[in-house]
Formats: structure tokens, sequence, C-alpha cells
């Protein structure tokens, strides 16, 4: 069995064998509806909060499953299940998303956080595909209109900031996009979908990256510029290297392949820059001029960021057979499967602290859910099976 | 020389000879105004924003140095160099007080925070009474009242909580007006005074006193009632001991030997409860119920924390003169100064991580300024000056 297909096996039973099932398990609330998302390490709830983010990537992860693993009926009925809670509750009059509901659905936190709607937008079209529900995808579709007109000011009444004194553009939104349109693809307008691909790729690729360091900065002036501020200065690397894969989807969907060498650029020197020589794992946030982060889990090393990362490597080494992707890739393999699963109680630790040792014993909370383990464990699955079946193909 | 004048004097020294030439050296903003509070380890500046909170805090440092120490010119030069830049940009149209400014007084973040008023009216009500300025007082007087009419909904426009859902009373309001009240004493309608404390005193000894556990919780709900969410089962151990030194003091101004000795169970409570017994000093955050805290940083050791508790176990001692009051103060003390203190560049660090190694190496940053530090070491120096004045005299 080769490299390539051992890990293959690794990330598929992962999936099917170990993290979904967890899932499966311990998250449905059938008395309520939707999703329990706060895990203690071994399974069992200590909150019933319903959030919105989480909600809706949980819907998503088992209509993706549904549509692109296997249909298997239970997955769809998981997928449904979240569905029919998000339509009942979710929804501020007008349409915007709430942040976070309490169990039964009756509303928290108001619609502040414009990421809720856009895993909202994920689910319902994702899940539209998997439940063939005409209904699911034009609520995807308002629902990314709502996203587009809202961008320019995201937090709405929400926003502290004074308008004028130092204007700020975000990289988040931008960069969820990048992913979102292509999501979304099977339910917009054709006409629409490459124009915003072309703005998201102008944003990522042009606006935010800082080529002379090919760094991505979080924050940037409106024209673009630099800010020496601790929003301009905040480098947040698992989200950078988490975007450069969503640029190599849209570099193999168009054939780019500079564009494809680009964001495998851009991965491997935020690797470079944010990996922790002492006792390894990547960062959490950084400062680029090297000064005191203000966020003070700045050390910490936490489980999305390692698993997209994972995602980057594995793909950008699939598309431009580079030794650096694999070099690394093999490094944070052996960190990311050393320190985050837990073979006792299943899953994965989501937070440790720099030195790798559990810094919070929780299997889900209010940011932690069924979405970048599983999407991660997909995603790899698949990028290793496809690398085995080229080295069975006899070369050139 | 005794104990207690030992710590007399290492408590002056640190605060004459070391942490107010810091500030006195390193913050002055000669150029726009108001002080810098962001510094590298060697007091370099990083960055150039004014943080309103902190701009209040220092003012008031400098005016109370200079009504209870001593008159030097100087500090009341410093305190009248910020007191003049926040009342040139610290407002907003309507009184209330912005976040935070640009270097030279641009308003940068809107009044979201209440407790900006509440440093605002602390460092113009000690300022008014070192200049002699009744315009300060006025102002002091006018942003208290201000405070009053706003505290049911602090955050005004900016609280993302849907109303009626799940309505909590925060502590911290409550906490900060127990000492503001007093702070303000000279300035305010003596009428006023007696109700205000009476109404602090409930609020955080009876409503957000959990009697059982003599533990103080964050939230609660407004009939007084514990909630079972992230924010009910918060616990912040550093607050609850801060504001049982601010009880302290009213029980010694009220000559209520029972508010002190409450003062001093819960103090003592709260510290069994947080000390990290692994690696010493006092966690951060807690969740009542052991479940994890949403908050990453929950295990991480901060200065403001433990220099409020060597106040309250200081204060506690000397007015009770339990034994576990100085067990407790000479295992506190120990942590704090072997930590802490940086004697090669000065002042003190602020962010430790769970081991007690330095996590951020500034000496002042967004939230931490000219205040913690020096108000501690002021209030433990005259504490051990007064302890050591009662051990010289006969006894009975």
């Amino acid at each position: 069995m080769s490299a390539y297909t051992a890990y293959a096996d690794l990330y598929r039973r992962a999936l099917l064998d170990d993290v979904i099932p967890f899932w499966e398990r311990h998250s449905l609330d059938r008395e309520s509806g939707g999703f329990f998302t706060c895990f203690n390490r071994d399974g069992s709830v200590y909150d019933t909060d319903k959030f919105i983010w989480l909600q809706g990537r949980q819907v998503w992860t088992f209509s993706m499953l549904y549509n692109r693993v296997e249909p298997r009926p239970a997955w769809l009925a998981i997928a449904r299940h979240g569905a029919d809670f998000l339509r009942a509750h979710g929804q501020a009059p007008g349409g915007d998303w709430y942040f976070s509901l309490k169990r039964a659905g009756q509303p928290l936190v108001q619609p502040y956080n414009i990421f809720s709607d856009c895993f909202a937008a994920m689910a319902f079209g994702q899940y539209a595909l998997a439940a063939g529900d005409q209904a699911a995808a034009a609520l995807a579709l308002a629902t990314y209109h709502n996203i587009l007109r809202r961008q320019d000011n995201p937090k709405g009444p929400y926003n502290k900031a004074v308008p004028g004194t130092r204007p700020l553009k975000n990289f988040a939104l931008p960069m969820i996009l990048c992913n979102l349109t292509l999501e979304l693809e099977p339910v917009l307008p054709p006409a629409e979908v490459d124009g915003a691909i072309d703005a998201c790729v102008k944003a990522v690729m042009r606006d935010f990256l800082d080529a002379d360091r090919n760094q991505i900065v979080e924050n940037i002036a409106p024209d673009g510029q630099r800010v020496d501020s601790f929003e301009g200065r905040l480098l947040n690397p698992g989200h950078a290297i988490e975007a450069m894969w969503f640029i190599m989807d849209i570099g193999q969907r168009r054939g780019d392949q500079r564009l494809i060498d680009q964001a495998v650029a851009v991965t491997l020197s935020t690797l470079e820059h944010s990996w922790d020589n002492e006792h390894g794992g990547m960062f959490y946030f950084l400062d680029r001029l090297g000064y005191p982060p203000q966020q003070l889990e700045w050390d910490q090393k936490l489980w999305w960021v390692h698993m997209e990362t994972l995602v980057a490597l594995a793909l950008g080494y699939a598309l431009t057979r580079q030794p650096a992707c694999w070099e690394w890739y093999e490094r944070v393999h052996a960190y990311t499967w050393d320190h985050f699963p837990d073979p006792a109680y299943g899953e994965w630790y989501g937070y440790l602290n720099r030195r790798g040792e559990v810094l919070l014993p929780l299997k889900g909370g209010k940011w932690k859910g069924c979405f970048h383990v599983p999407r991660g464990l997909y995603r790899c699955w698949k990028i290793f099976e496809s690398l085995a079946a080229a080295q069975a193909q006899p070369e050139g």
C-alpha cells in the first residue's frame, strides 16, 4: 500500500468511523430540533444554546456527505433536522440571520455577524441539492444576495467604528465568498458566478496579499494600503492558508496554474512565518511587525488552523508536486495527528496551549462544531485517493 | 525592621523609584497631547492610539499621587496634560465618552463601553481636587450622573442581546460604582452618597454574591437567579476580589465590621477556588459549574488580578487580623513579586501563561496602563505603613 493510499485510508476511517458517528450520536436535539454543539470530552452536552454558524455548518456537512460520499438516508435526515430548525427560527424580520438562539429557538443575539448568513447560505445551497428542495435553493440565493448587499458594512448598526476616522476592510468576508460562490454555483444564475469569483480573487490575491512578503493581512485601508494599528498589523495564518485552498479550488476550476502556484507560494511562506519552532504547531495570531498582538490567545494551537493547513498542503502538492509542499505536509500531519484526535472518546480536541497540551477538554463549543474536521478529513481523503490513483497509472 | 516595615518600603520604592518614573519617562505624547500606553518591554512605543479607559486612569493616578503622596508640581502637570487631552477630544456629542481616539484625538471607536465614562469621571473627580478646578468637578459629576442614567442599558444601541430572551445584569458596573462613588464623594451632593453606596453594596453583596458558595458570579438574571449559560456560568476571580476591597473600604468608612468580615470571607473562598495548585497564581476566568469557559485566555496569569488580590489580602488582614489572610497574602506576594516585575527595564509584565512565563513582553497595551500597578503599590504601601505603626505602639 502506498503512502497515499494509507493516508486516504486514515482520513476516510477517521471521517466515517469516528467523527461523523460522534455527531450522529451526540448532537441531535430530538426535543427542540437543531443541533447541540457544546460537548465535554465524552460527548455529554454542557450548553444548549444554538449558534447559527454551527447549525448551518452541520447542515452543510451532512448534506455534503449525502451528495458526495453516498446518499445515506440517515445523513439526509440529519441535514433536514437542522435545516427545519434554521428555517423555523434562524432569521430576523428582514431576512438577516441571528447569531444565536436559545435551545428551543428563541432569538438570543442579533444579526451582527454576517458569517451567520454565509454559513446559512452554504447550508441551504448544499441541502437544496441533497433534498431536491427548491425552497431551500431560493433561501440560499436570497441569503447570498443579502450578504452581497450588506458587504460594505457587514455589522450594520452594530459597527462601533466612528465613520471616516480609520476605515478598514476585513479579509474574512471576501475570503468566505471565494468558497461560498463555488459552493452556490448550482443555485446561482450562471451569469453571476464568474464576476463574483473575479471579485473574490482580486480581493484576496491583490488587495489583501502583501506581495513583497507573500503574506495575507487581515485588515487594510479601502485603497489597499497597510495600516499601522492593532487591526492593521494583525495576521491570522490559519485564515490565510484556508483562503489559499479556496483559491486553489478556483485555480483548478479555471485551469489557471499561475493562480495555483501563487496560492501555494503564499501557503508555504505563511507556514514558514507562523510555525512554532520551539514547540511545533502553528500560532493562531501574529503581529506583522512583530509587536505583541492584542489577542491573548495568540500562541495557542487550534484544530481548524491545522486541519485547513493539511488541506492546503495536500491540495497544493497534488496540483504542483512541489517537494516543499510534501515536506511541510508531513510535518503538519505529524503534529496534527499526534495532538488533536482523542482516541479514548472520539473526535478532536479544539484548543491546545502553545506546548500542545489540551487547554479546554471540549469536543464542541460556541465556535467548534461539525465542520472543519469532517470537511478537512473528506477533502484530504479525496486528494490522497486521487494521488494514489495517479500513481497507480503508468507514467507518461 | 519588622516585616510590615520591609513590605511598606518595598511597595513605596517600587511605586516611586520604578513604576511612576517609567510612565513619566515614556508615556507623555508631547506632540499630540495625552498619553501613549502601548509599550514594548523597554518602554518604546509600539502603538499610538489613545484608549479612554487608560487616558482617564492615568490622569487619576497622577492626581491621586499629588493629592495623597505629595504635591509635586510635575505630577500635577502630567495629570493636566491628560485632562486637557480628554476634555478636548474624549466626548461624543451628548456627553458619552468615546472608547478610543487616534493619536491626535480623532474619535475611532464609539461610546459603546460605559467604563470609559467611569474612568473619565474618576479622573476628573481626583483631578478637580488636585488642580482646584471647578469645571473638572462639574464634568466628573455630569459624567457620573450620565452613567447612572445609562446603567440599565450600558451598551445602548450597541447591545446585541435580543430584548427579553435572556436578560442579564452584569457585575462590572455595580462593582465599579462602589469605588467610583467613594472616589467622587468630594464632588457629589452629600445626599446622594449614602443612597448610592447602599445600592452598590446591595448589588454586590446580595444580588451577585452566591452566599452558599461565597462566590461572586459575573452575570445574573434581573431577579437575581443564576443562569445556566456561558455568561451566567462565568467567574472572574480577580474582579470578585477587587470588588471585595472596594467593599472593605465602604465597611471601614461605615464602621461596619460585619460587612468587612463578609468581604474577607468572599476573598478567601475566591482564592481557594481560583488558585492554580499546579503552577501557582490565580486563573483569569472559570466556569462556576466546572465546564470549559468560553474565554481562551482562562488559565493565564494577569498582573491586575494579582495586584488587586494583594490589596484585598493586606487590607483584609489589617482590618480583621485573620491568620488565613496573612498566609494567603504571603503566598500571593511571593508569586506576584517573583513573576511580574521586570528589573531589567522597569514596570511589570501584564500577561503570563499558566506556567508563569511571559506571554506578551509588553509593559502597556490596549488594556494595561498606568493604574492597577501604581494604585495597588500605593494602597499596599499605606496599609503596611499603618500595620507597622500599630505594631510600634504598645498593646492594649
